[in-house]
Parts: structure tokens; C-alpha cells; sequence
């Protein structure tokens, strides 16, 4: 196996010392970006385009051709493992995700299995080996998953953003149920992200992107310790290789300290925590992701840079932070405000990493 | 001035012991009654309800003459300041408030003033003196405003709940504008609050709802240091007895030691916070209000007295906890929920006050 040539991510999500502070950011292939919107465009449909390698390959590559970025992250849906059990994802015009066949009935529940990803999810891993071909060993790949608890929200709801009632009602109502759906969803994240790592990816992230809805108690509950399992039943390395791990609870802050004892190496901070503050309560145990508001990049380059300066001032000296957006970049950035952010992290974060 | 049957909640907001935790529930006069649809329906509109004091009194005490709730809170809209400036605001069907003059342009934000409350706002003055009269002194009312960023939200955005790209771009853009909004705004809501404490409210509160959208670092510059400068500027007390305030950042746990500085005398809590915990951190400063999910209520009784005992006990003994669900109640909640939270928390507080 080839040396990377930058592992500046890796390095930070170990809590190793680098030269400066690795960037990339959530959603980094997206609609931001023109050329993008033209691949999209030839795929036919969002949808069209996950399930193609050699197009996902393409938009994994397009952010890394125009900005400076120390990841590549794979280019797929959060959504694929419950489409691959048969719950018929699609996509509405100008609407999120949905599901033809949300699960309503018992039955239905207990005739839930997990995909076999070198199966129903062979494309996802044709992805991931074509894009590290592609990539050469310019900067290491992440694989991704949804988190147990935010696939259950889809896949009982139907779709995403509402009240979470039904699944907040299968909750306090029938536990039972939802536990056995979790459990499910565990373990095939669990194979799924493995099967990445052997195709390749060289580190990995749980999206708890709905984790955040719930209450204190039903976090730990519902959601924590079911990616609890799956971090436990994660290879480790892929050819001699430590393969990092990254959690990511949207709305999180309150429960870092559990977060961080889950067993990843790394923790995602959206904007509303202070990342120093962060850093006192967890930074001895895990790296730390984040945290820009990603409607800073609506401002001029010097607001995004004071920013960032911000953020990186607060994390201080010393390893242990990637820096990214708290959150998937808005379709409505200007290109070059990403450029910006790039630039400002590696300008300004020579001299907290070396202090 | 005649004494309150019930003061179980304005003791509470003062930390000072009670029998029991007081309780009521944010948006406890809404759409799960059937008999506030009724009256809706027979205003005609949400819009013409409010402006309407005979019937904001009717459906003010409807849950009530329901459930043995420990205070009543005045029917109204969070908007209806921003209304007064004359932005126009309309609710189309099936939707979330609107505005048909949002703030987009530089003269439109020069021009705004605050609304004259004893003027432009008179029904809601009105429907408090209609709504004190009716109560008979059996429980203490609640008046209560939107917060000046979340005021602003709706004002910029002409809309809520959206991804808040406008406001947030002038956020980072052209602060100054913003700065200028809030100013006036808080200006405002101190004439609206004392003006609702003059007309009889006995304790009120400022909703916060999009505060939590906001970074640590704005959240102190936008939102809290608004609210602290209304907090300044309330009559501390009306006829002799204390009017106590209360501040809930929808989302703001992470922040509970600046809100808790900010000269209120209670801070609400959504359900994300562990109460217990957040007691430890703030609870020798200010009472706590809440904490219940409401999708607790789509549970049977026992569940949600289990959940109930839950916040109970992690608050503990001693006093300054009000009873309250993390944010408002859900129209799709059956009735007998909402009655079963109110007998469990007056059945199960008695054992914890009496440590």
C-alpha cells in the first residue's frame, strides 16, 4: 500500500501533531458547485447519480480540483442502507428524501434484515474502490454512514425534517418495536461501513443527524449506544492502517462527554458549542470536528477569515482539531467562499499548531 | 389588590418552597382542544382570535376549566409586535406565520419604530385586563413576548423555520443592520412587557425560539444581550408584588450560565437538558421551568407518569422547579394525556418538595 501523500486528517483524528490544521467540509460534492449540478444533470436524478460509480467518482473528485482540502468523502446518500432493505427511497422534486414503504405495521418491523453490502450495496463499494484509484494518495477517503436512530426516523416517518412524531410516539409507546428496528439498522451500518473500509475508505463517520431531537435520557438510549455497538464491531485497521472513526450528533453539545466515551476517536461539534469549551470537557480523550456556522460563507472573504480565526483561536494549541462546517454546506454558497475557508484555515493554523 | 387562591407558581420562580411543582404547558390554549376550535372557528381566523380580547379570554381559560393547571398564560402571537410596525403579518392555510413586507431593504430597516403598546397593541392590553378579570385571582397569568432575534427571524426571513439564510446573511454581513432591528425590537418588547404587566400579567416570558440556531459566539452578540437589556428595563413589580420573568432559548442548554446571568428569575429548558443537571449548573441562580418531551403525551398514562417522575427526581428536593413540556404542546396530543402530565406532577412533587 502506497503512502498518502497528505495525512494531515488522519494524523489530527488521532490526536497526532501536524504542521496545521486539516479542512474539509460536510457536503463538500454538492450543489454549490456548477460542475456539480452539470454531472447531476447527465445522471438523470440525484438517485441515478449515487448508484453510479464512475459518476460518483466524478463528484467526489469536483471540490478537491478546486480547493485545497485534506479529505475526500465519499459521494453518496445517508439513506442507502434502508433503500437497499426494500423501503423504496426517492426523492420528491425539490424535497427531501422519502420512502415509497415507511414502516408502519409490526409485521413489517419484524421482517426488517440487514442488507448484505457486498450485495444490495455493491455500488457503494465499487465507488469507493474507483475514487481511491482516482484520488492516488493525494489526501485519505471517508466512508460514511447514517447513524441507527436517524435511519429509524426515515424509515418510520417516511421522510425527514417533520415533528418525529411517529417514531417519537413508537418511542414512549412501543420501545420494543424501535429497539428492534435499532438493532437491525446497528448492524447493518456495522457491515456496511466495514465493507467500506475494505474497499478502501480510510476513515469513517456516523451522521446522527436526528440524535438531537431526542431528550437527554432517550439519547443514550435510542441512539448513542446503538453506535456505541457499531464503533465496538468496527474493523480497526485496513492493512496495518488505523481506519479513524468520527461521531457526529447534530445538536449534540449537551451530551459530549458520553459522546466521547462511545469509542470513536473523534467527535463532530456543530456551531453552537464554543470548541475550547469543548476541548476542556473531551479533548483529552478525542479529537474534535468543526465548527463554523456554514451561513458565514454568505460574508465577504475577511468575515470568513476572522471567523476561522475564531474557532481556531478557541480550539488553542496544541492537536486534535480537523476544522469543518457544523454543518452540510448550503447549495446557495458562493464557490469562492469555500476557497476562502480553506485558505484561511491553512494560513492562520500554522501558528496554533506550532505554539 | 385581592390575593391569589393559587401562587404555587410565582413562589416557584422565586425559588421559594411550595407543596408541589407547580405546573402549566407552553401553548396549553391550542389546536388539541376541540373547544379551542371551535371558538377559532367561530373567530374566523388564528389572526382575528387574538385581536379579538372577549374571545383570547374564552380560549385563554378553556384548558382551564379542563385541567387543574397552575397558571394561565395569555392567548396570543409571538408576532404581533412586528405586525403593530406594520409588516403585515398573515397566516396562509396550513402554514406558519408570514409577513407581506419583509425587511429587505436598508430604508425599510431605517425606518422602523416601536409600536406604541397603550396604541398599536391595545387589544392585547386589553385581553390581559379581560383575561385578569375572568381568572378571579385563581391563578397567576403569564404575559409574554417573542425574544428580539427571534422577532427578527420572522421580520427578515418573512417566514420561520427556514434555514434563516437571510438573516443570518446579514448577520455576517452588515451586522450594523441587524444591530439595528434588535435595538429597536428590544425597545419594543420592554414597552410591550411592562405595558402587559401594567394591564395585570404577573409574571412573564420571553420565547426565544430561534435563538438556538444561532453560533455560541452570536447568540451572546444577537439574542441574549437583547434580552438582557429588556430584563433591565421590566417593572420589577406591579401593585407591590414582585412580577417574576422568565427566559426560554429554544436549544440554548449549552448556554444556561449566560442566560441564567441575564437578570431573569427563571430559565426554560427544552428537553435535550438533563434538569438535574442543569440545576447543578444554574440552580443557585435562577428556578428552572420544564423539561418534558411533549411526544411523551403520545404515550399512554403510565408512561407519562414514568417520564414525569424521571424530571422530578432529577431535579430533586428543594424549590424553584415549574413544571412545563421542553417546547409547545403538539396539536395532535389527545386531551387525557394532557391531564394525566398535570395529576402526575402534582401526584408524584408532593415527596420531593417535602425533603
Amino acid at each position: 500500500m502506497t503512502k498518502l501523500k497528505n495525512d494531515t486528517l488522519l494524523r489530527a483524528l488521532m490526536r497526532q501533531p501536524t504542521d496545521y490544521t486539516p479542512v474539509w467540509l460536510m457536503r463538500q460534492a454538492g450543489r454549490y458547485l456548477p460542475e456539480y449540478n452539470q454531472t447531476r444533470a447527465r445522471a438523470g436524478s440525484f438517485l441515478a447519480l449515487c448508484k453510479n460509480p464512475d459518476l460518483a467518482t466524478e463528484v467526489t473528485l469536483q471540490p478537491l480540483a478546486r480547493f485545497p482540502l485534506d479529505a475526500a468523502i465519499l459521494f453518496s446518500d445517508i439513506l442507502t442502507i434502508p433503500d437497499a432493505m426494500g423501503l423504496g427511497l426517492y426523492f420528491a422534486d425539490g424535497e427531501g428524501p422519502k420512502f415509497e414503504r415507511p414502516l408502519r405495521e409490526e409485521w413489517e418491523i419484524r421482517d426488517l434484515a440487514a442488507p448484505d453490502p457486498g450485495v444490495h450495496l455493491r455500488y457503494v463499494m465499487d465507488a469507493v474502490s474507483q475514487i481511491r484509484k482516482a484520488l492516488d494518495n493525494r489526501v485519505p477517503l471517508i466512508g460514511f454512514s447514517g447513524s441507527p436512530f436517524t435511519l429509524a426516523c426515515y424509515m418510520v416517518e417516511g421522510c425527514g425534517g417533520t415533528d418525529f412524531r411517529q417514531v417519537k410516539s413508537m418511542l414512549y409507546r412501543r420501545p420494543d418495536l424501535l429497539h428492534h428496528i435499532l438493532g437491525i439498522n446497528a448492524q447493518a451500518v456495522t457491515a456496511y461501513l466495514n465493507a467500506q473500509i475494505e474497499s478502501g475508505a480510510q476513515a469513517v463517520m456516523i451522521f446522527d443527524t436526528w440524535g438531537g431531537t431526542l431528550s437527554h435520557s432517550a439519547y443514550q438510549e435510542f441512539s448513542l449506544r446503538y453506535m456505541s455497538q457499531i464503533l465496538a464491531g468496527l474493523k480497526q485497521d485496513h492493512s496495518g492502517v488505523h481506519v479513524p472513526s468520527i461521531v457526529f450528533t447534530k445538536g449534540g453539545g449537551l451530551w459530549l462527554e458520553s459522546i466521547a466515551d462511545s469509542g470513536c476517536n473523534a467527535v463532530g461539534l456543530d456551531w453552537t458549542a464554543d470548541i475550547g469549551e469543548a476541548r476542556r470537557r473531551v479533548g483529552h480523550k478525542v479529537a474534535l470536528q468543526g465548527n463554523l456556522d456554514p451561513a458565514v460563507l454568505f460574508a465577504g472573504p475577511e468575515t470568513i477569515a476572522v471567523e476561522v480565526e475564531k474557532i481556531l483561536e478557541s480550539y488553542g494549541a496544541g492537536p486534535g482539531h480537523v476544522f469543518n462546517l457544523g454543518h452540510g454546506i448550503s447549495q446557495f454558497t458562493p464557490p469562492e467562499s469555500a476557497l476562502a475557508l480553506v485558505e484561511a484555515v491553512h494560513a492562520i493554523s500554522w501558528k496554533f499548531r506550532k505554539q
